[in-house]
């Protein structure tokens, strides 16, 4: 099992496992090993899948599957197991960082063998032999869903959510407070800073000034949770190619990616930003969301992400309020792409306007052109 | 002139106009055209700059130099004029668009002749010439910031705003409700319909049903301003190289596109959306930013648009409040890609889950052979 | 069985499979279909796999799958078979194309069944079958590799070609002269037209002039058989993650589709290239190349190709000689992108030369900020 | 002036600058940097521009304006000039490498100076002007072209050339052997050996072998001039937007690039190239052609080659013929992703062929649901 985060009662878990008859159960703590591998650099690429989900549950499995494979090999084991469905993205994403991390290993997945599921034809048999073997389990028929949580975020699937137009109710959501019913009146502020497009501080009134990883993460949690930022709720398509739908929340992540975005307009150069925004972000996301991370291209589109970060320097200004986070402004020290008075409407600037025109008048060459032949042609332009 | 949605009182803009010495002024209405030709494409294709910015300037451009080109050739002129200054988006924008429908336009613009330029240094020399000429003019030096709007936005640039971490006053904004301080705190919710991916009706207790484009937008507009919807604040890289800070409020079209994404999750095919993220949309919003709307890849790209939006049919169930869009669910009558069945983890559906460990195992050809490398030469996975 | 254009005694396959014990066989021209449906826009795409290899087996299966699915509905058959071994892409392309055209539909892939596989455990056991058996066969342990035909190209793969380093033995290539030992000492040149980037016309002395699109291929095969053109040697990457090599001659569609990529430069707008080039013609002939093409992205993407070509018109001269299709020139009668005087060195034409300073200046704002930047670090640039 | 390689009697052009008039004349020999710097990322990179131009003259220009930009500091200039026209891409180039290289410079383009421009309207009347004066010039009116050479190319435009269908004449090439007319029967065989993507070997009879980076270039260049390997002739588009005529000859960098294009097949990763050809090539090579050297683009794109390049170590086997550059072989001592077993259709290899029907089966959800649909709407597969 992994520590990974995730609010649960590791001793209880423990004693779980034992009674139900594991021979050894380990407790690894990967805390700091996910949000420094996985969570900062998420936030170093802008990562987001399919517009709006932020992976939260993607980043969290190579760090559980390495650590699980640790054990494995510590064990001196052949077989390794995980409790996933044969329908969904996580089977995928913890077999693949299996077989790269341990070529040799055999995977059991109880719930792609005929007999089990056969059994077990869904989560409310599961359910039903859990309470008649007197297993305790989180989900319950009253929580028709199924959670997934760890540090970054918690995720919400199936049971009623398998309707997508079905609303997720107002009890659902485990973090963060309700937007609308329940996070506080007052908003409140928090200076971010960055380097090479890492947070490396994160300040506020209610949590003091945090530059340890794990900490400031737990930080920008602390103020996202309270202030009902970073739920989503959306219809995405599995890697296996079926659609689901899913609600999660992701609260620090949130707070950081927006801060990371602001302070990359300020300090990064646009051609890289374009080229970073069209190639590496998407593609890094997909492989994450695929379970790709132990390969070759994540290998090689991290080496690319970092090499677009060397600028990414300075601080944003957030004001965080019922599920907002507004950028107030943006600063920094070594940076300086951005050049008030060259920007300034009010000043010349190191180049005269007149210049612009044949700016203008060269990329018009082309669309002359182009309109000739479109009135030629009679079309409308 | 324009009347592209603005809120001007346009008879005394024509008096001014008139007063100050044009000949004749036309007033065109080019509303209409705006939302179908402009915004509703933009939505269409989820077009968003840098992240952040939904291209409201930018969206405007073509329609009113298509109605300004119109009326030179109608009054036979030869040369046509704008005020943009000579380091910003705009020039560009119109300027290319005036070239390409008529190639053999001479273009006059003042902020680029030196004498001009000289003369008026900056925007608060003009301030004070309109004063001692008495000429009434929107910006002062009590509002020290210039504005641009249509429709779609309200932009903010320049003055105080030329410091990237000075935040936007309160009383700036023109447009929509402030989020903290005067939206209502009851959320109000709305329900939005596509059709290949287009708007075709909107409906809410306070709007009523709306199914006429520009109706719609305009609902969409009232619903959004109220909950203080669609306000950023960024730094962006111009066209001409110059990073420059804006504030723009986007309120209608922030509530379609977010309604637009979500619709999409549910009645688009996985591949022909990233085909479409990837190099269409990014495309796209880049074309438009650059004043490239009269080019041949825009007209290529929005070929490509309309080809990926044929499913994308449905309604979407949005809820307002100060500053939120909180998705409640969708829905679609026609399309079938999302299989409540399939998806469910509590029935098998119509594949059998033990045909995913093969999906993996062959997956994973290629990764063993990474993994088993990495290992070969010692180095960490 | 499939007629595309495979040199083949097709009565003694059909003599061979009722002999073996089928109880009906059809074989199907789908040669035409091929041509325009497959070819003709790989052509026009300038479809390519990892740089080299024209996807001359890729374009076959889906007319091939989409016949024998058609003779599966009118037998009324519920299984459907191929003989595709379990490691490479044909199974992929042959089942992906049976499970879209007739989702019910239940595969037999022999070479997947263990029974098979462990009874013959390569091609050189069923070849010992074959003989034991009386069974006629193409591969031979003196041909030891295997081959796929059909008008567009022949493979060769397997056996001695296993190894990448061993070259292709002279004897081996059965499409195309050898370049260097039996290609004539003489050119020939051929002028192929092109309308919206589909070829309507091809002409040299030897073929005279041919339009219908199957005559027009066949002449373009004939002439590139003849003088050595298309002949490739790759070690590729497979679908399923395996790489393998392959030894293709695909020689009037090397023919036509470098006459294709001639034209676009005297026709098609820069933008539009640079975007088709990049999105398009990759992401196309990767489609393509895993089997992917009765989906949803392939329909996208031909729309695209399509939008990409309407100017796309005009001819090219080539010269052919021992393996080079050497371009002669190229024209057009109906578009004008490609201006004589404005790109000509003696004269001015229609810009003044002095505008392409600011055109210069612009771009360098952007340039001189970095410059800067690197001196003060003291970076080298 | 650069020595960088180009055939030329420096003596006579130093002669011939002092003569008429300059005060100093510097002979900046640029070799080594232009072929470790330039062309070697050219080759790892597979550079190419619009399918075709392998780059030649943009890749000299950035080592020419920086030797330039050198003599300009230690000479202590606030100007700088070139020779390029006011149409070109060099202009582009040299101008954006300068004011990046210096910011503070000022460039004096005679050819963009209306006096300068009026009175020579082309090239012809330079001619006339420099025969009136007796200065000796290689373009003369019986080449009516010009030329451009440098160690890796030569190129040709204008003049007759400015017709696109007029053929090149055959005396027209200069590095060359025509490969009708003058390449040898003999065909040759060349070994070249890569390392991180870069060559750092190259063996043939005739050179024997070469290490250090100019000298094997230099024998690829001896190698590919005898036998005609590197000609193409193509219009393309220029990047002030006028499309060109340019006819180039690259001869050893088409065989050094073609080998490496060889052996990525062998060692490159399958997503790691997808990636790299789709995102980074492309880009890359735009860069270079847009003359952007000296930019942060450029410089995050090779950090991405670089990336991309680490397993790219091996062998290739060439055979040199009339223009054909016929691979005959690979093979890498260090990498292994090629594995001959595997991949044998003789051999199962590491993994049970039924694995891979559910590979396909798992693709096929998506393309069922597709095809059903296409099927309830009547539409044609």
């Amino acid at each position: 099992m992994a520590n990974i985060g995730q609010e649960e009662d590791f001793d209880a878990a423990k004693e779980k496992a034992l009674k139900i008859g594991a021979k050894k159960c380990y407790v690894e703590d990967v805390i700091d090993e996910f949000v420094k591998e996985l969570c900062f650099p998420a936030i170093q690429s802008n990562a987001c899948y399919e517009n709006v989900y932020l992976l939260g549950t993607s980043l969290a499995r190579p760090v559980i599957a390495r650590a699980q494979v640790a054990v494995a090999q510590k064990e001196g084991c052949q077989f390794i197991s995980h409790g996933c469905t044969g329908k969904g993205n996580d089977q995928v994403r913890f077999e693949l960082a299996f077989y790269a991390l341990q070529p040799s290993i055999q995977v059991v997945a109880p719930w792609r063998i005929p007999e089990f599921y056969n059994t077990f034809k869904g989560r409310s048999d599961l359910l039903d032999y859990a309470a008649q073997k007197g297993i305790p389990v989180t989900s319950t028929k009253s929580k028709p869903w199924s959670m997934d949580e760890n540090l970054a975020h918690c995720s919400y699937e199936a049971g009623i959510l398998e309707d997508p137009d079905t609303s997720p109710p107002t009890d659902m959501w485990k973090l963060t407070a309700d937007p609308i019913l329940s996070a506080p009146n007052e908003p409140e502020d928090v200076v971010i800073e960055f380097e090479k497009g890492i947070p490396i501080s994160l300040s506020s009134p209610s949590t003091g000034t945090k530059t340890d990883p794990t900490d400031l993460f737990l930080a920008a949690n602390a103020l996202a949770r309270k202030h009902g930022v970073g739920r989503i709720d959306i219809v995405e398509n599995r890697f296996i190619g079926i659609k689901s739908r899913g609600c999660y929340e992701t609260p620090g992540l949130t707070i950081l990616r927006n801060a990371h975005i602001d302070i990359e307009g300020l300090t990064l150069d646009r051609e890289v930003r374009a080229l970073r925004d069209q190639f590496v972000t998407i593609s890094y996301s997909r492989v994450l969301y695929n379970g790709l991370y132990f390969s070759p291209e994540r290998e090689f589109l991290e080496s690319s992400i970092i090499a677009s970060q060397k600028s990414v320097n300075g601080q944003v200004r957030l004001r965080l309020y019922k599920g907002n986070t507004i950028v107030l402004g943006r600063s920094s020290k070594t940076e300086k792409l951005y050049d008030e008075q060259e920007s300034s409407m009010d000043e010349i600037g190191s180049f005269e306007p007149n210049e612009t025109g044949g700016f203008i008048k060269v990329q018009a060459i082309r669309l002359k052109k182009y309109g000739q032949m479109k009135a030629e042609k009679g079309e409308r332009l």
